[in-house]
């Protein structure tokens, strides 16, 4: 007997037919002898709905306060998922209890709209498993020290179920979405993109950092620090194919030390055009200047992601860094009303229009050559290079956005991701 | 500065542009110099969209576990209620706090979907209220001795909203509703029905057990129990009208003795045509007989109203009690195939299509004569009455449903309700 943690998004509880159907696919879990805990996702479109309201109301200048009604408003649509899903169990002849956040509870800290979870006290959730009951906890939130309702931000119905599995040390925990897995790349963009059996976290979690929607980042680095075995599989299959080989569908999120395999040395492209890219030219290269560039970013609440500096001439040095594409204007006005007349730099200049494109394989910490392949095939496609940043095991840069499907296409072929990889390496 | 609680139904906060005006309207009452605290109810409609979800997915057989998760998806209907009224009242300028029934707590007993208030702890509510902020606090909820959601009942935010009254002791609970007041019948009946600017609450409670929908039956004997000042008056009225002028609107349900005015006879004309009568015929007239009868009856979980037994004749006697339409069927069917049997009764009749008209007034305990006048009045317009049964102030009859307007306007005419009471007796 084994406890297993489900997780299902949004469009898997997307109407009372499919939770019956998620009902049916928990049921057969519990029949063969497993603990079961659930975590679904409010109905799909329900959270968009809620906040809609709240928006329509919302007062000229936002506040914490607004932040936590928002909380209130947003988490009750997974607790009226978890309640229909009990029902659904109860309607399969099951025993089945819901838990909100608070119930559990599933402590987190007091950041409204993007709280973090300190601690789960499993306490009342073993008893009811060792009571023979399907347990389904809400995803998304959690409760603060002061007893108000916090959630996780977008996506945190997978940080949730994560969390859950590692507090419980679970020993799997499923994520069910819309798609069959982890691809080598986006299946819209490459034809031959091919779902990967296995995974390392490391590897995931640069995936979904650059852009790769399947999981939620946060639950990726939750899984990696409690080392919890973590799969992502198609809630689509019928709820009645073989247990078996169900359980080995999807691909499987590992972690490094666990698997002395071969690793491939790429596993996957990754990109992402939600990024511009700002510049400061010309800034005197004295200490603390990347302080004082990124400190006023940081105090305006905008998210950094590459940072690039590169050797200084004659005492001067360029000073770039990636926003989100939301934030591109406010950043611009930024440094050009307030920091590069403090700094005496000479220019900002800026580009929206630009897209990140990554080579992610933990393979590539012992393989040389990775990056030099990369930048050969882009230069084999006359893609100008604009930004390069790296770490362990990845190398991202930054070109053009309409040169995006292009690179990646090329890329994929060059690393050899549309073909199998070898029995001996799997 | 007095401390006021205000309630609003599902209409009211029917629309984010009506939720915005809730919002006028409180913020009108808080510059005034009060201390508010507000109770609303989830938008309309939104309550019976969760329910049709739930009972899409019910089991055949419903148990106490089911109702527990009706309860958990019901109750979110006022969690976002809540946040969006502390929202919009946010947006009004003012500093505001919303609260679900558990962060209160409103504790209560653990019998789902119709749990009764035990306690409310108050102390977080008076701290926010001390700190110059407006509190929402959820209709229809609270939370029982094992952390679990439970709901009042249909109607409950009354319940809730002169709950926390009495615990706050608050100056008075006005309860805006889509009516302006109490009438002293129903206005779509009797077109002259007037609205009584005061009632007593002894009235206020036979007249919402009689059938008036303006409140529920249980914030009635709340606000009895612990004398809670508490008006019935109209949300529909511009949310910038008088202050002075809107709290004297509506009608305020008063106690007795704090009342030393001549009360008028008879304040109202109730009706009710959700009942059924049923008799046993013949029964032996032998000690015990009207608790097996009524026992079996309770067994079956079917509440009675009315309970009639007249004197006996020859041993035996005719026993009669009322119950809801719903169970008619259900109560005929036990008495023929058990009840009769046991008890050797002659014979079982019923009919359904009856109701339930009753003349309410106080002032009918020192009043003679009230009684006649009724019968003769029903007697002059040739209706036949088929049960009576009396309390101190109201005698209620069961007479043919196709009488029932007939009935209503002629006592309302002869009790002289369509006229304005004298000044000397308001």
């Amino acid at each position: 007997m084994a406890l297993i943690v489900h997780k299902y998004g949004g469009t898997s509880m997307g109407s009372t037919e499919r939770i019956a159907n998620v009902a049916k696919r928990v049921a057969k879990w519990h029949r063969a002898g497993h603990q079961m805990v659930v975590v679904p996702s409010a109905m799909s479109g329900e959270t968009n709905r809620l906040l809609g309201l709240a928006k329509e109301l919302a007062p000229a200048k936002t506040t914490a306060a607004y932040d936590r009604e928002l909380d209130m408003i947003a988490s009750t649509g997974e607790q009226v998922s978890v309640g229909l899903l009990s029902i659904a169990l109860q309607a399969e002849g099951l025993e089945a209890v819901s838990f909100s956040g608070w119930q559990v509870p599933i402590k987190t800290n007091s950041a409204h709209t993007k709280a973090r979870i300190e601690s789960i006290d499993d306490a009342r959730v073993r008893a009811e498993l060792a009571n023979g009951k399907v347990v389904i906890i809400t995803g998304f939130q959690g409760v603060d020290a002061n007893n108000n309702i916090t959630t996780l931000g977008r996506g945190g119905s997978d940080t949730s179920a994560v969390a859950v599995a590692a507090a419980m040390k679970a020993d799997e925990c499923l994520i069910y979405t819309d798609v069959d897995g982890v691809y080598t790349t986006d299946p819209r963009v490459v034809e031959d993109a091919r779902r990967l059996t296995r995974i390392s976290f490391e590897e995931m979690l640069e995936m979904a950092s650059l852009g790769s929607k399947v999981l939620q980042i946060r639950s990726v680095e939750f899984a990696g620090k409690y080392r919890v075995p973590m799969r992502v599989l198609s809630s689509f299959t019928p709820w009645d194919i073989d247990i078996n080989e169900e359980a080995k569908s999807g691909t499987l999120i590992t972690f490094e030390d666990e698997d002395n395999m071969e690793q491939a040395v790429v596993s996957g492209i990754a990109f992402n055009r939600d990024e511009a890219k700002v510049s400061l030219l010309g800034v005197p290269d004295t200490p603390g200047i990347a302080f004082r560039i990124l400190g006023s970013v940081a105090d305006a609440n905008i998210d950094v992601d590459m940072i690039i500096q590169n050797l200084s001439k004659d005492g001067l040095t360029d000073f770039s860094f990636t926003v989100h594409r939301n934030d591109f204007a406010k950043t611009v006005d930024l440094l050009k009303e307030k920091v590069a007349g403090e700094l005496g730099a000479k220019e900002v200049t800026g580009d929206a229009k630009i897209c990140k494109v990554s080579v992610v394989g933990i393979g590539m910490r012992s393989h040389a050559g990775v990056a030099s392949k990369m930048f050969r095939c882009l230069s084999e496609e006359g893609i100008n290079i604009q930004m390069i940043s790296t770490s362990e095991i990845k190398i991202s840069v930054v070109i053009d956005e309409k040169y995006m499907e292009l690179a990646v296409r090329a890329l994929h072929r060059a690393f050899d991701l549309d073909q199998e990889i070898a029995a001996d390496k799997v």
